[in-house]
C-alpha cells in the first residue's frame, strides 16, 4: 500500500520536474505558448515513450489523460513562475536532477518486471531518465546537456547499478532501494557542479 | 463511399504536400538526389510512423508500396519544378499548410477509432501533423519551423479541437468536419503570415 | 551451417564497426567516458532498433546481453586506440563503410522474412544501415554525414537493389549475395572519396 503510493508519487514528481525543465528551456528560446507546451510534453514523456516502445508495451500516456493534465498544469506554473522570477537556474537544476533519479528508477523497474538482464535494465533506466532531456535539447538545436558539463549519464548509470544491487541482490525493501538511488543520483550531480 | 474516397484523397494529398516540402527544403541545402529522396520520405511518413508506433498498430507504409510510389513521384516533380522555377516560397508554404491540416485529421481519426480520450486524440493529431516537419528540420540541423515564426502548433491544436467537437459532439457528417478543420488550420496559418 | 555463421559474423562485425565509429566521433567532441559509451551504443543499435520497431518485432538488443558486451568492449578498444594513435581517419572510414554494408543486408533480410515488397525491403535496409549514423550526428549537433560529401545513401540503396536481385530473383546462394552486396557498397563509397 505504502509502496504503491511511493511509486505513484515518484512518477508524478518526475513528470512535473521534467515538464517544468522543458518549459523553462523553451521559454529561454522565446517560443510561443504552444511551443512551450510541446517541449514540456516531449521532455516529460519522451524517455518513457521510447522505453515502452522498446519493451513493446502500451505507451503509458496514450491511455492516461492524468499525465497530460499534470504536464499542462506544470507548464502553466512554469510560465507563471517565469513572469515573477528571473533567476531560477538552481531551481531548474534541482528539478532536472530529481526527475532524472525518479525516471531512472521507473525504467529499471519496468525492465525487471519484463524479466530482462540487469545490464539491459540499467540501459532502459538510463534511456528513460536521459532521453526526455536529449530530445528537448535536439529540438532546441543544441548539443544535449547530458554530454556537456554536468555528469548526467554517469549519475544515471551509477545510480541504476545501486538500485539493481539493492533491489535484486539484497533484502532491503523496494522503497529503501528507491530512496537510496534517488539520493545517489542527486548527490553525484550536485558534487559535479 | 464518398467518405471513403475523401479519406483516401486526404491521405494522398497530405503525402504529396509533405514529400514536396521535404524535397524543396533538402534541395535548398544542396543535398544530392538520394539525400533529397530520403528527406522527402522522412518528412512525409515521419509523423504517421510515430503515431502508428504510439498506437501499437502496423506502421502504415510498411505494407503499402503505393505510398512509397507517391513520395518517389512527388520528389521527381519537386526536382523538376526546382529546375524551371526559382521562387516558390508561397507554393511551399501552401503545400506545407495543406499537409498539416490533412495529417492532423488523419491522426485524430486514428485516435478516435482506437477509442482514446479526446485530449489524447488531439495530441496524436498534432504529432501526426507536426513531427514529419520536425524530423525534417532536425536532419537539416535547424530549429524546427514549428517553433519559429509560423504558428504551426497553434493551428494544429486549435484545428484538432474543432474537428473533435464537430465529429464527436455534433451531428455534422465526417466530411463536413474534415473540410471545416482543414479550412480552420489553413486560415490560422495564412493569417499568421 | 556455414550460412548461419556468416549471418552471425556479419552482425558482430557491423556492431563493432558502428560502435567504434560512434566512439571515435564522440571522443573528437571530447565527451566523457559515459558520453562516449552512450554514443557508441546508439550508433551501433540505432538503425536496427528503428527497423525492429517498424516491423513490430522484439527489439533485438533488449533480450541479448551479448550485443551490449560487444559494444562495451569495442568502446574500450576505441578509447585505447585513440590514446596511442592520433591519425585514424582512414580506419574510421573503413569501419563505417563495412558497417554500412553489413547492416543494410541484415535490414533487407528481415524485411524479406516478413514477406514485404522489395522496395519496402530496400527502404528498411537503408534505414538499418543509415539511421545509427544519423542519430549519432544529430546527437553531436551536426548535419548527418549521410547528406554531406560521402555518398552514403546512394551506396545503401544501390547495394540494397543488388542484394534483392541476387537473393530473390537469381539462383546464387545467400552467402554470395551478401558478399557481393558488401563489395558493391564498399566500392561505391571508396570510389566516391
Amino acid at each position: 500500500m505504502i509502496q504503491e503510493n511511493l511509486n505513484f508519487i515518484i512518477e508524478i514528481l518526475g513528470t512535473i520536474s521534467f515538464a517544468m525543465s522543458g518549459a523553462f528551456a523553451a521559454m529561454q528560446k522565446r517560443f510561443d505558448v504552444f511551443g512551450v507546451l510541446i517541449i514540456a510534453f516531449v521532455t516529460s514523456v519522451g524517455g518513457g515513450t521510447i522505453r515502452d516502445l522498446l519493451l513493446d508495451q502500451p505507451v503509458f500516456w496514450t491511455r492516461d489523460i492524468f499525465t497530460c493534465g499534470v504536464i499542462f498544469l506544470s507548464t502553466l506554473v512554469a510560465i507563471f513562475v517565469k513572469s515573477i522570477e528571473k533567476n531560477f537556474k538552481v531551481t531548474l537544476f534541482l528539478f532536472d536532477s530529481i526527475g532524472l533519479g525518479l525516471f531512472t528508477i521507473i525504467g529499471i523497474q519496468k525492465g525487471l518486471t519484463a524479466d530482462l538482464h540487469p545490464i539491459i535494465c540499467i540501459t532502459l533506466g538510463t534511456i528513460t531518465g536521459c532521453f526526455g532531456g536529449i530530445i528537448r535539447d535536439i529540438l532546441l538545436n543544441r548539443i544535449p546537456l547530458i554530454f556537456r558539463k554536468e555528469i548526467y549519464a554517469t549519475a544515471c548509470i551509477v545510480g541504476g547499478a545501486v538500485f539493481i544491487i539493492l533491489e535484486k541482490y539484497s533484502n532491503f525493501t523496494l522503497g529503501f532501494a528507491q530512496i537510496s538511488t534517488i539520493a545517489v543520483i542527486f548527490t553525484i550531480r550536485t558534487l559535479a557542479l
